[in-house]
């Protein structure tokens, strides 16, 4: 169930068996010579739509713009700075808090959202502990990429060449979505390098064709079918334990 | 040509012979008993691909959270605050002017975000006041309805109960652009009650289903196409004179 | 009745029977070679107190100092930054509002104003359609300039050269408010060019004397007189209408 | 010569010559039953023009609402939170810098604005600091109230009821400005109670009728003309050592 | 070397030879019925001094408040806002790298912390991204707690309960530190419950004395001597990695 | 009784009897050739045990950096903008307000931070002010260095060369707490000049060893001695004017 195609009067009904939400949140951003820019939010929302159809879980539209301002040395990449994407956050939760939403789940695309995104949970929750007025809301932030059924399928086909950006795991994921936009490239050297990164021009000078530790020439979307049954179940099991945290963190 | 569908080395290409942008800007809020909540999003977004396919412009991912503050009494309804949607539109204003993008052509679907975006392009453009570093970008909001074909259709096909708020246009529109999520509602009083508003409690108070002076029961995907033809014309003009501004403001 | 010329027992009386005040909002910027930088507030103080003489209602201090940041290049212009014009609008809001203040009248001469003045009234409202306060102020911005006995003078008097800034209607008036501080220039080219723009070296290369589209050397102090009466008349109109909305927006 | 009565370019040819400005701050806030609620804005604004006639200075116009918090209980007060009176500072010092103005001289009437004004200051002087760009500006705040002449008015005219707040002081010297304005109240006790004070309710608690140390009853017009004379000297040997500063601090 | 004992002509110095600096950031928190409310800083400003000993390496006054919004229910907590907290840090960073620092090393105490000052640190690259300006800070956040050696003692001393708050690990450490502040109490139940919290009330409903998962009563000084030494050698573990990160993160 | 070194239940315990808490503030900032950075902080922290040995007050962890701005050009000096040390102050109030404290002494060792942290206090009173809810905090800022039994160590030891930075007074108090830091220099000229300043390049023009009026070498830790008993003296008669304020301000 997307938000964007219901009426209010739908997710009123929704609200009166259900307070739980899906927030996929990712970014715009280069993935290397043949990643798509919105691979960040092409796969949480992908994802979002395959665990909602199984759980009947709203989902909200996707937040495509998030914190990559380490790819704005690569033409196209948007970010947002770090305390903007705080002050969406904080505006989104506030929002749907407000309307009776007390479970709120983002499935996260980019690694680079999820400082800024946990920091905006506790500015919202520190609004709360000031005041003293408990807050009616539980936040959680689910990166899709961490499970360890997708683990598997990645051991499977990428047994070098995962790296940690534009992988061939998420640019599977892009292609299995959007069978129409399958690119290629010839990438050299085939295994991106690997190191730690401060800003764009020290990520561009790291890595040239934005790569990081990958091949993505691995990436197909038959692979793709095949990540994306395992990340959806490996967030099924999350959104479970989300809503019944029965095991202590 | 999307940008989020686009790789970075695409993108490096297109900005040799061209250097516009449209960004799809809307909003998720309710629309009354029928209409979607995406509309305002689904409808620039819709547009903007309508023009790209005819002028081969980039089309950046659609921000689909805006300034809807008046909504927030109806469930599902998701808001800016006006000073954070301020803070996205000028961090994606820097990121794109950095690629050397000159022309950024916000094509709106909300009225609630003018104020805004409006205040967000003086903020940029008082940054380089400021400094005396001259802007290299030109910053334009265009609303999708507000054109003169547009208005023949409504005409035509709405001589009572366009109204402004889920009128039947947009609905027409954005069932046109999703004919698998075309909604029905008895809807009392056919025309919805039209008065200036402040915040949410206001707004239901005077709107209680949440349309503004709208009958959106006319509402039609057939129409939906008219409008779709009409209004990418519309914006058509109103791009080519963004990029060729000869006629004075 | 000036609100800086009352003492606080005298605003409380006030306040026992009215509920209204008329809040000028102007600014500091060149207005062409013989337009007052002071031309923008001191238009609207004048109005404002034309308007108080008929209604006796209360008048408060004039904001001097808006939103000009493309007037920089010119010597003297003063702006804020449109986020900081938004924090005065609340704040003065706040104020008034705590007070019992129910009708907020902000009689603006500045068209740069509009949107940071219309945003800060959304962030107002914001504020409590998340809180669930319904807020008990209502704003309204007015522009003296808008109205259509003002724009009968203007027809008459200024068949070519009205413009948009440094305007002989806007001179007129300061000049007749302020007759010992009349000037006079030789403008080259008599009317001034009129195109957008952008910051402010975008505006003077544009406008190498400050107008837009205008022939100040048109105004008079005579006309002034003409147009004060008609502009405090059709603020009047928009005043009553504002109090008494039976009219749909 | 007062800057909003100035053309551009006469601000430019001013220029060539002198390189300072006055900017006269105060506030609007409640002065007890007989002061006026521009007492704060309408002294300074006095002053200037008293040291402009003598010394052909630029004053800029009026900054009427300052730091008056703690005057909230009382009907009619204005203020703008700390922060938002910091970036309105921030603002002008900027807009006037870029202009080529090197000494800014604030005139300032309101001692709840000296904290804030003056952070201001470090603000400004903390952007070049970290940048390591010195700062063309020269910031100097002055009250009106603090010189030496005046206090032998005070000490002569008001041995007793001076005070801090409605003195007799601002009081005579706002009814010289605007002797149509002069008011007349019953002031019980006659010398207000004087305290350290906190917020509006504190403030109000502790000062019931708004002064604060003060015999406000003892103003008039009359004396008001010796204190101007007395400050404005006063304010020039401030202004004087301003530009001349070989006294070291 | 310490800062805070140091001259400048003394740091002028070792930047001849050094361009490395130890920040140590903790918190001002409960710490449960037995830990200090210093605890989360004084350990890495104790661990901050072992390593600065053998290194020689310059160490900033410590951070003393953090953020700790979710302890707030318990006497004697201070927080800082996470927005707070990143302002902070940034001005840290940027008062550091102007003097030439190019390696900053936060020795952080407190998970809470995390999120929040890498967040600054993004913000921090986000500038240098956006203006194009390459940064030349290197920025490095580490736990004193997350090494090998730790575990390894850890794992002999503290079988069961050493959970995640009121350790004791740190306890233990800050005893060692602080040996006439050892104190003690009795625990019920011995090993706190272990659970997901959100705000303070959240925090305190679920951690009724304040300890996560842990058994701090297993605390001593002698322990805290040895996981002093471990904490060290693991921390310059680290430290070194950073200075010279040949091998890939 | 520090609090770092207490437990939340002691503290919980201290707040059934005295609601008062001392916080030192200070800074991190060149002094001279022979001052050590951390003076500022050093001082008003080492006063601080004084007066709570005698006074059984709780010391809150001490707040090391504060607003120094204008000593950048010095290495190792540190500064917090003025905006974020008003966050800082803010948070620290609210956190100690929520626990029941009613008077919040803060100890100051740096005139820096005085426009700062009193804008602080009205960003906190300005909350309550506008939202009617009576503030239940005390705030107070006190210099350890303003009373008059300190001024007669002065004038006994410092007949010349007190100035205002690099004090031989507070160099002495700090050679007192730190005695292992004596440090030892040649002042030329002995002492230092005296002017007005601005900006970090303007200060270290005008002061290029640092030190503004003062001769550092009549420093010693046996006077500091003294003036530790004097000044310990002299703040515990403000702080207990803050407690017990029957004498008007």
């Amino acid at each position: 169930m997307m938000l964007e195609l219901s009426t209010w009067c739908e997710v009123k009904e929704y609200l009166k068996t259900k307070k739980v939400i899906i927030i996929p949140v990712g970014s715009t951003e280069q993935h290397g010579p043949m990643g798509l820019m919105g691979t960040d939010f092409i796969c949480p929302e992908f994802i979002a739509r395959g665990v909602s159809d199984q759980t009947k879980t709203l989902v909200a539209p996707t937040l495509t713009i998030g914190m990559s301002q380490h790819h704005l040395a690569f033409p196209g990449s948007i970010t947002l700075r770090p305390t903007t994407l705080i002050a969406v956050i904080k505006d989104v939760i506030h929002s749907l808090a407000g309307h009776g939403f007390t479970h709120l789940f983002f499935l996260n695309g980019h690694g680079g959202n999820v400082d800024s995104v946990k920091t905006a949970f506790s500015e919202v929750y520190a609004e709360h502990s000031f005041s003293k007025r408990p807050s009616s809301v539980h936040l959680q932030l689910c990166n899709w990429y961490g499970g360890k059924r997708l683990k598997k399928v990645q051991t499977r086909y990428f047994k070098t060449g995962e790296g940690s950006h534009a992988t061939p795991s998420e640019i599977s994921l892009s292609f299995y979505a959007h069978p129409g936009s399958v690119k290629k490239a010839d990438l050299t050297p085939r295994v991106a390098p690997n190191h730690p990164f401060r800003d764009s021009s020290d990520f561009s000078d790291k890595f040239p064709d934005g790569r990081i530790g990958s091949d993505s020439s691995l990436a197909s979307p038959e692979i793709g079918k095949e990540i994306f049954e395992a990340a959806v179940r490996d967030v099924l099991d999350a959104y479970e334990l989300f809503l019944n945290p029965d095991i202590p963190a």
